[in-house]
């Protein structure tokens, strides 16, 4: 790891989530630290929007250091409208990976799209970076590492599970898509 | 209908629980007043909850004429750890009557529960009255009338859905058993 240019302060609950992106910006010289507080989330059908409001209210926060990130992240599938998206999380621990397969049972159109927002702010501007990656839900769970929906989500291209191989998670996921967005707009400067 | 004793605004889009509940309070004297107004909703796990907060946000409205009303209901089936709950009227939107049949597909245990809560302000107190109606899963869709996942539900001790039988809904309905609730608090004064 080169140097430490930068702290950044994670404001998340999700040591998955945490590990994955210190993993990506690590090398950038970035050290990124876990902030472990709750904050509010909105109900909207974006996790643009979600991150954006997370981001507002956490830059009320007293004493909450600067730059921080928040990340929110959703698998948006077509022929259910749209559904888990924004309320990913939630119905994982409802219904879990087998309630999505049961809602998929015999859908021809399996095309899907897993989309991460990191919402961004340095204590005068706050951005919003948005990642996404094209794919398709499997017909059975396959794979076992990742986290959430990953052994259910193939992307555009390949045969593989985003739980079956991992360095297709961390080089093409929504997520990494979002941290370069961000990188390339911090680092810049 | 009796004489008018009371103007009670009720805050809602939907136009089939305005009707629901005008129906139930009228004969008591409550002209209810449609207010169609849009509030946030929080993420909670309780429709209490949900209707506490709607109720703390609107308090805040100008104009907005009291006491008003704001109601939340929701589906908790217990199969699916509590889905879709306070999240039901979005999960109807996007998976509908099918996509919980598809999950509850050979389940054996199809107990659920119709909650209501009933949040109410009149300027000086904030108060939720909360009606519940046990009951379970049909193994299919069953009748037309009512609306949401009325088709789904049978109450306790009946062998027909809430769509199926209407007088069944508007006398022991969670909605119904909440505006009993309401009016006992508010007409005893």
């Amino acid at each position: 790891m080169a140097g430490v240019r930068l702290r950044l302060y994670f404001v998340t609950s999700n040591m998955h989530k945490f590990r994955e992106v210190q993993e990506m910006v690590a090398p950038h010289g970035i050290m990124l630290v876990h902030t472990p507080l709750h904050y509010p989330e909105v109900r909207a059908e974006s996790c643009e929007e979600v991150a954006r409001e997370a981001v507002r209210s956490l830059a009320r926060v007293r004493g909450l250091k600067r730059p921080f990130i928040v990340e929110d992240s959703g698998l948006f599938i077509d022929a259910l409208n749209g559904f888990p998206g924004t309320y990913s999380k939630w119905a994982y621990e409802k219904i879990g990976l087998k309630g999505i397969l049961a809602l998929m049972r015999g859908a021809r159109a399996r095309s899907a799209r897993f989309v991460s927002s990191i919402g961004y702010y340095d204590g005068r501007r706050l951005r919003v970076f948005t990642g996404t990656v094209d794919g398709t839900i499997a017909k059975r769970i396959r794979g076992e590492s990742g986290f959430a929906y990953d052994p259910l989500f193939i992307p555009k291209g390949y045969k593989f599970s985003f739980a079956e191989n991992m360095t297709l998670k961390s080089t093409l996921s929504h997520r990494k898509r979002a941290v370069e967005l961000m990188l390339k707009s911090i680092l810049m400067k």
